[in-house]
């Protein structure tokens, strides 16, 4: 893909993460154009069909998960703990929690797509392998699972709101942090 | 009051509180009669304008977690750990997070109201008093604050959907449990 193509490309999904977040999977690829700044043609060239777009955002939040996942097997050779809390504040940070709350709107999509089923039964088990690394290292409850972890992890990551933040500075970190604590052995 | 009075304003609180998470402060009072099932005059003779409606449901709100606290101080005698745990479940389960997320979309209301910021002093200082009796129990650590208990509850109380709840069933539940057991000491 050319350079361009590939800025455009992730303009795009950037756009449909936040649109797809704040209104649903009802939003419009028109919406989504408008947002990433691009004309529609363009857009239809990298998603032919609504559908596409949907698997290309997800493609792209399973390649995250990956991301984070690869640099704490970096990190845990070195410190297996700050690796783990880094892992799990950056998997909160991916503020999955609206976009699964719009997604599971549409349980056709979100139960049955055959892609989302796969996508997340292996990013489950890229999950449960770090998990198994941490419950070894003593982190973590034996029967804490990878849907349970990022159920949680995506919960608290949602938003309440600027008024809320500027009453109670740092209240998110906080709770993440209460979290992880929350779930050791 | 009237006992059929008191049912109309119950019910009005009532459909008030679920149409103020679902949609937000701008809720209109007719909408607000028609889903609790009175007439427009109704509302009215309970609540004179949208911001006496709305601080009708501040007060109800503060009610409920004085009804938790009493029954907390009540149950702490017998049984501190289980007194601390059913508060913490019972407060999540006031489900304050989307209420709290609508709200402070409107600062003015939520940062500058002066019965709105009285009631949150007066809830905070009922919620710290119970909070100093668990820490005193050794259930909760020195440093969380009724804010930050509260800001946590609130949002680990917030639904995902039913396709999520279908699919790892219990989780919230779950949830509320690594919750509480993050704040301990």
């Amino acid at each position: 893909m050319r350079a361009d193509a590939a800025v455009n490309r992730e303009a795009i999904i950037g756009a449909a993460i936040e649109l797809l977040a704040d209104v649903g999977l009802s939003v419009s690829t028109r919406q989504v154009a408008a947002a990433a700044g691009v004309g529609i043609g363009t857009l239809y060239r990298h998603f032919p069909t609504r559908t596409d777009l949907l698997h290309g955002v997800g493609t792209c939040l399973r390649e995250r998960v990956d991301a984070l996942a690869a640099r704490f097997d970096e990190r845990a050779t070195e410190d297996i703990e700050a690796a783990w809390l880094a892992f799990g504040h950056e998997f909160v940070g991916l503020r999955l929690g609206r976009l699964i709350a719009q997604a599971a709107a549409f349980p056709d999509f979100f139960l049955d797509d055959a892609a989302v089923v796969e996508r997340r039964a292996e990013a489950a088990g890229a999950i449960a392998a770090r998990l198994d690394v941490a419950k070894r290292a003593g982190l973590v409850r034996e029967d804490v699972d990878a849907f349970h972890f990022v159920l949680g992890a995506s919960q608290i990551s949602r938003p309440l709101g600027a008024a809320v933040d500027g009453l109670v500075p740092g209240w998110n970190e906080w709770l993440v942090d209460v979290y992880l604590r929350g779930l050791r052995p």
